[in-house]
């Protein structure tokens, strides 16, 4: 069985999710694509042999489509959601799951209610991190006791250059929110305390954005996480990650295929954004999406979604947690208590 | 569209593929499974929703079947593709091509005999590093002249244990022939002489196995290749190439994700064997396979075959070097030249 | 012309710096060795043909004597560096200058009087980091500006097992002291401000040590150093410095001579504690010490002593941030501004 | 005690001892520099506050002379090691005994007469990879037995540059020579077969110099060794050294202090020639040197020079198989069997 996905948003992550499911995902074919900009739905959609649209609730309701991934506008994610929910098809909404964490409560209720109706959510969050190989090789390392339980996380998060209209803000809650969702994930205890510091500000980073930034993060079991983000580190796309445990370490290594031996130097190469770093966990979050909604006899292509993939309450929490950072950066840098869900 | 697979064989190969096809690949559904062993075909194919059948013949002919995947013992690889010319189906065959040079001309005959009537060949075969995203990005470091031309090659190859009833020819023919096919592809120059040399024996090896064995090749542009091929080397699966230049080097890292700090070391893991080693290369191969075969408008996603797959005469090719290397062990390592296709 | 060395105490750091003088290093000879233990001041003192003595003030005052290196108790330190001081004679001193703030100022009263009056100082303190060739390297390299201005350091401080009676303070007199004076140093700008913060406490840790530790560092320049001190990492020891610039970033390497393959893993050792980690550290500022008080003309062998071993300033001044780490967390980790020298 | 060293020959490798007496050697002192250009020796010996001399057999027949560093041209060695011999003075020689087989059988033959008249031998001879710290930690964790014993070694060995002048006998004789060593050393076995093998030629490969060039080496014991030498390989200095055991593997870590993060890639750098990589060789080499000629007490500073450091035996049998690594060049690349001392 195939399923059609309707992608809304035909922008760079847009493109790319159209991509691989055209050609790199299991049973999934574009079916429809829309985006504001007409000229961008058609050729987008031309490439994978889809109807174009600049109407998303066209796209929702079509019977041509099993399944909605969003991909459009950060504003527009709480009202696609659920839209999509009302029509009752599955979805997949890239990172945040809202602009504010007043619309991600409303979509975690609705969430919620559904699940509490039928037993199962329509809503996947992008947070690809935990479908990356190396995150996923962590995690399990680190359930294996072979370093004892965590006492420290220290993380690091570089990209080269800021997007334009980066603020200190918005930079904790579309960069920092990786390591706010990940963090609990791989502790598996959330966020209870934050606290926000920022360095010596970096010529290359526009007023309004302090970068780089450090945040310290307290985890319910204990358990301190250092953040360094430094958005205009213009050396490269880079992502670490270590887990000091009672009795080891575990650390991220940053994916190489080649070494240069050339003038007095050997060298390995750093991605240049987030896209080829993350290639391989977007392309695994959207094959355990698809194979997750292919209805399976047993031992069939279906996987459970929840294990894997972010839910609504997880898009909220973190959510939630930028916001206690950004107060603690408008406090000094004060210890921060987080609020809770609900 | 979906390129409905017959697979052939339903080993461990065989079943990697058919989890690949069925869940990894894009427009792609396994239709048909074939393996002397019924209950190993029925349960195979139960996986896929596919049929099964101990009859490949049966399989080759169905309506059901688009293309055709051997991966069957590599003694039917010949007979099989022929079969399947007849059938006119497109065949993505396992290395080798044939367990002998003489039957590997019959493939490659008929397969220009088609290519000469259509234009198009219908067979590829399953050289799989060729698809590997290190050995590509070794490529194509070579071709952006960093290090100047190649003049030195050294390749490792080291397993954890041989396979039972491994024989110093096994290894070259089973074994080397990888590098027998990624060295002419990497230089874009074919192995013109070999030289072969024992190492002190090691004792993890059975009688009949000279492990391990060192193979010296010579492409016709003058670069010289060391090849160290230890199929019993105990600690694990490791496969090395670094391409020397005139002025500088490049070499493949092994993939690593998680460094773990204990007992005084840090330590990166090894793959037990080729197949973790290798699971991206298999996907990526299988996914350019079925990409070709999808019929594309400009712009649509199939690929052309030709450029990543390996091709009959390849095959061919690699297997003559491999008998070429036999002779040289046969005859205390003398500089051996190699035989041309015709 | 060979400098006569006295060493005082034959503890682990003295025998070190015994055997070092003896045979390590040019134009010197141990001449007498004292201890509070007379075996170990006389087995010390064999080894190198020297005097044994339990009376430190003989020593000192002994016409055999033309330099004395104190590596006793760290509670006789100010006074024996006075008492030398008296005798005339010069003096390098192990970390730290002295146990308490008060008595570092009374040392360096006295040092900068006999500079006033002789235009040369007599005291060299032991901050072994400054000559160790790994952060000598990290220096230029951040000096040949080829990153830009550091924006952010991180440190990590790992031991296998804390000494006995380590306390959180005595962590941070003791063992975070060494990057309390090495990032002034790197960053040529002095700590002005610092926070402390507890990691999850390690079961390993004893009672009143909070193992692992946090601390944050503000440089009068505005960089902002992160530190982590960890004594019972258990695995090893291992010391990190990473500079983060404006353009790029630049990072100790761990050094390692060999690496292991086996059991499917590759693996490079740790030492298991500071002394082989910092053996070159020690026997270069040994060597940099005697080269400076050998007598040189011009072009000679000696070499300007204030460029590269700490001062008595610099002792006072990590002494006196220590104090404010310590001030930090026994308030909760709030930021606390450093104290100034006069 | 201090030793009285005289100097012979104050080019690059004669002032680098020069220096290294002076400064950073323990119970040494430069008293004599002998060179052919008396401004040489007079600017050398200024240094070191030495008598400068033109006359080599002045300086071994001084009184002011206890001991012979030899680092004058090679065709100059044997003669003068012979002369200090007669004198009785202790002699370090730096590589090759001797510039040709029968002049070092000379050597080693008043070598072997002093060593059965005295008991002890007066040469000791300049290979000094053997004290260079990673290949001392090579030899000792193959000894630990973990990785079994050796099968196959793999060396390269590269340059920036060749010198001027080099030919492809002459890269063997001076380059090639210290595998030629070290390789028996490691594996506790003498070579005793060789074959050698042209590389593609470098463009940057002056007339007469085949390079890159492969050598393969069998000890007594089974291991078969492959050496790449390759002079002109521009981008720095390499020295690598892999033993495959039956278990494992240990490889020689460059080593590297400082890691780079700028302009999408990671680096570290290489050395620009020998000096600054076996930098610490040559200190240890030297100490160890001195420190066997110091009349010792029991537990004093001597040492066992035999242990550590080359003997006229070890430089004939370079020498020796270093000529039948020329017959084989000269002769196809054949096998070849390597004569013993006598």
């Amino acid at each position: 069985m195939t399923i059609r996905v309707g992608v809304i948003g035909a922008g760079i992550m847009g493109a790319d999710h159209i991509r691989n499911l055209s050609r790199n995902i299991g049973s999934a074919k574009v079916s429809y694509v829309a985006d504001v900009d007409r000229q961008r739905a058609e050729s987008a959609a031309a490439v994978a042999g889809a109807n174009p649209t600049t109407d998303p609730g066209e796209l929702i309701a079509s019977g041509d489509v099993d399944a909605v991934l969003i991909a459009s506008h950060d504003s527009t994610h709480a009202e696609l959601i659920l839209e999509s929910f009302e029509a009752g098809k599955p979805v997949l909404c890239e990172k945040p799951l809202a602009p504010s964490v007043e619309e991600g409560r409303r979509v975690v209720k609705a969430d919620e209610e559904i699940i509490a109706a039928t037993g199962t959510s329509l809503l996947s969050l992008g947070f690809m991190r935990r479908s990356d190989p190396g995150y996923v090789e962590l995690k399990d390392a680190l359930a294996s006791g072979r370093v004892g339980d965590a006492v420290l996380v220290h993380c690091v998060s570089r990209n080269s250059a800021s997007a334009p209209g980066a603020t200190s803000e918005s930079a904790v809650r579309n960069s920092a929110v990786h390591e706010l969702d990940i963090i609990p994930w791989l502790l598996e205890s959330p966020i209870t305390e934050v606290s926000w510091h920022a360095g010596k500000p970096s010529p290359g980073a526009p007023a309004g954005l302090a970068d780089p930034q450090l945040m310290l993060f307290r985890t319910a079991n204990g358990v301190l996480t250092t953040l360094e983000l430094f958005l205009n580190a213009e050396y490269g796309y880079s992502t670490r990650c270590e887990i000091v445990g009672e009795h080891g370490a575990l650390s991220l290594v940053e994916p190489v295929s080649v070494a240069v031996d050339v003038e007095r130097a050997r060298s390995t190469g750093y991605a240049r954004d987030w896209r080829p770093r993350f290639a391989d966990a977007y392309r695994i979050e959207l094959q355990a999406w698809i194979s997750s909604l292919v209805p399976g006899a047993e031992g069939g292509p279906g996987v459970d979604r929840g294990s894997t993939l972010a839910t609504a309450r997880d898009g909220l929490q973190a959510s939630i947690v930028a916001d206690s950072v950004i107060d603690s950066m408008h406090n000094g840098g004060a210890w921060t208590a987080v609020g809770r869900i609900a």
